[in-house]
């Protein structure tokens, strides 16, 4: 039996950007292919990485009041067809049961691509006066979408997410509850993934097939396009009508009720890979990291180096510090590979000459910085040396969007940096769908979002010459 | 608009057991009905039960070393078809996934009734050598399984539950595994559930398809019948062979990998419900409990006293203590129906009176004991009474399982029994599917599962005469 081809070069990704992707999605052990196209395994690593997103998120929702439900996988097709716009938008991707049991069943059913309209035959139900608002529900599951084209994490036929959907008793309400969770989601990539997001409205042709307003984070890959990394909907009061989902009000008065629905996905995962990664694999934020510091014994067959290295591990574990220890057989160099494709924050050598000394070499996975630290100090300074970590490496991402930002007021300036740089160009625009898709016809380009500060840099629509109305973040995009 | 029905009367358990369930369910907001038959609507309630069942649960199985993956909703029809009686005992319930994106599928696709297959063939591709042993992976998802005749929790064409499945080196490994994990989930009834477990073997005619032994936890609801509530399988090298899991060991030689699985789920929500409640609904045991202590002020709209109320709320969450408020506009008496209809372990009482006498009123919900408490002592005495009410209910269900279990050497005492008075029956058995399929068809009684203690009652089979091999609790079975 060979050594595991672990830590066999991978692709580098100036030459390859999309294959180094899959390279590092498989070699760091974060997913697998199944049989089924389309539909990935989640390993340990990879799921792991997802918990720690879920944990942030959740402890977040229940904090401002949210709770969680589960709902039904499948949606049988009459209930599915209730909402034309939504019906429109997700229609084509679906998968749909039509057996159960060795029989054809009576009506088909819909595995959920998205969940609207479960949550709103339930609300219709249990909503009958303002009393009853509002409603804050959220749910932790997988939906499919059928897709052609697939790639690990980004886009695939099924994908784990949260789908938050509240119900409200006006407009007001719902908005801010809008707004509120867009916070949640920019402070997720400030606080946990690193990742500085462009945070902003969606316009009309892009927006949830539903919704009044769409509202997204979105943030700036390696290879200089944009990932949608979540979304908000106002709903405005479109599913209550289609689900006649109204309540009396104080006043006496009975109204249709104001909604909003929003999630993020295991995308995310991508999001983190294609931001933070590297020639020598993935390099993972200490918070999100489930290993933040990998010990690795050098000359571990000399008395006393595996016995201080767990030594070691346990003093950290007591200090609440994600900690694993590798004592296999294999080399140190070889370790120290495993670990970088691993991206785990901080590396622990020691070894015989180290314990003598009462110290061990810290070498930081970002940036290969090298520490010599006593072995005293090692649970104060690690903590430290995490946050460090952490903020460099929002800082790092946070200069790359700035580096790769560009605004224009000539459209033909405009095709020259999408052709030859990439990343995110600024531009006015008149808010005409028809620039839009030229922009996207010409360029392939697509509008990210409209920034909430609503500054301007400009009068009139590159594309059109028409009175501009909107600043756009335009950019490729996966 | 009219009050809530919350608190009209529930029919009474001995009344109409079955109906009592379904209210209960119902109106305790556990659950409600979708539109797709069989497929139930989990409720912030009833989530949160699984929530904490999970929570518990998912650290046990951490500590000892297992690892979370997420696998694929779908099985490809011809990955399923592999191992020969895991097919014949699931495809009669499969729901089939046959058109993707408006196209018919060239190979239908199976929703997973439970995952072996999938992990199977996930472990053939990364396991080699002796060193990628064991593998403990778990997961935490829904499955789907067609049933004619569904019950909320108990029986549903989708439920929500965990399943383990582990990789082995060889047979003492892989047994061991089977049984830690039958400790974890017996100590779950013991420490969260307040339930005492029957634990033991299934016979042959019981046993999981695919498995080599199966073992069982079984609890007894309030009407006699038996609950299987969660199990654990030694599967032998079974599916090694049929999916080639080999792996080459120390020794040089290739050999087949051992393997288990096991899996509880949302039944256990039912088997709670059945074990505690009554007549006024759910009772719930503490450290299940989403809302432990309901804060319910009474006068509140005299001044000081919502004030009060919430002093003493964040006084217990300050202790830890999970403590909800009722300052709705219902009067107090609603209140504590609706208090008592979803379990809340305690009821806090606190009005202008109290207030004055620095005291507050606490109710047992399990048994309605009143205590004056006063009100500098409340986050002292509180862990100290929901510990008492766990202990408490926990014992109040073994002796009810003590007074329902009868043995006999007599199979037309064991006819009478069973017609009169349920319950658990002890009685010997000589190992013959025959006489377990005649007990089954006179009685209605079922195996539920030979004790691991290997003690015995007698040396023949009241069914055939023959020499007795095992002592076997039956009982009619939900």
């Amino acid at each position: 039996m060979g050594k595991k081809k672990f830590v066999e070069a991978i692709t580098s990704r100036d030459e390859d950007f999309a294959r180094w992707y899959t390279d590092v999605c498989t070699k760091a052990e974060l997913m697998d292919y199944s049989e089924a196209k389309g539909f990935i395994i989640y390993r340990p690593y990879g799921y792991a990485l997802w918990e720690n997103i879920k944990d942030y998120l959740d402890k977040e929702f229940k904090k401002t009041g949210h709770q969680n439900v589960y709902m039904p996988l499948v949606i049988p097709e009459s209930l599915f067809l209730k909402e034309a716009e939504h019906v429109e938008g997700f229609a084509p991707e679906t998968a749909i049961v039509t057996i159960g049991g060795n029989e054809t069943l009576q009506e088909r059913l819909i595995i959920r691509p998205t969940s609207e309209v479960l949550f709103c035959n339930h609300y219709q139900k249990i909503i009958t006066s303002y009393r009853d608002l509002p409603k804050k529900y959220n749910q932790w599951c997988s939906v499919v979408r059928w897709e052609k084209t697939t790639r690990p994490f980004l886009r695939g036929s099924e994908f784990l997410w949260q789908e938050g959907h509240t119900v409200h008793k006006n407009e007001v309400e719902a908005r801010k509850e809008t707004m509120d969770i867009l916070d949640i989601y920019n402070d997720l990539g400030r606080n946990l993934l690193a990742i500085p997001f462009v945070v902003g409205q969606k316009t009309d042709k892009e927006k949830f097939a539903g919704a009044v307003d769409t509202y997204s984070i979105e943030a700036l890959m390696h290879d200089g396009k944009a990932l949608q990394s979540g979304t908000t909907h106002y709903l405005g009061t479109g599913f209550a009508e289609a689900f006649n989902i109204k309540f009396q009000d104080a006043d006496g008065e009975v109204k249709p009720v104001h909604q909003t629905s929003w999630g993020v996905s295991t995308r995310l995962i991508g999001a983190v890979i294609m931001v933070h990664g590297d020639d020598s694999g993935l390099v993972l934020p200490p918070y999100l990291a489930p290993v933040q510091v990998n010990i690795i014994p050098v000359m571990q067959h000399v008395e006393g180096v595996l016995a201080k290295a767990k030594d070691i591990k346990a003093q950290l574990e007591k200090a609440n510090i994600r900690v694993d220890i590798d004592d296999t057989d294999k080399t140190p160099g070889w370790k120290f590979s495993e670990s970088e494709m691993k991206g785990i924050p901080l590396r622990l050598e020691i070894g015989p000459r180290d314990i003598e000394n009462n110290q061990c070499v810290l070498v930081k996975r970002f940036n290969r910085e090298k520490l010599v630290v006593n072995l005293d100090e090692l649970d104060s300074i690690i903590p430290n040396l995490l946050e460090e970590i952490h903020q460099a490496m929002y800082n790092k991402a946070l200069e790359n969007v700035q580096a790769n930002t560009r605004e224009t007021n000539d459209y033909n300036e405009f095709k020259k940096i999408i052709s030859e740089k990439q990343g995110y160009i600024k531009m006015m625009w008149c808010g005409k769908r028809s620039c839009e898709e030229k922009i996207k016809e010409e360029t392939q380009a697509t509008s990210r979002c409209m920034p909430l500060s609503k500054e301007s840099i400009g009068h009139n629509c590159p594309v059109c010459g028409e009175e501009a109305k909107h600043l756009v973040y335009f950019a490729k995009a996966y």
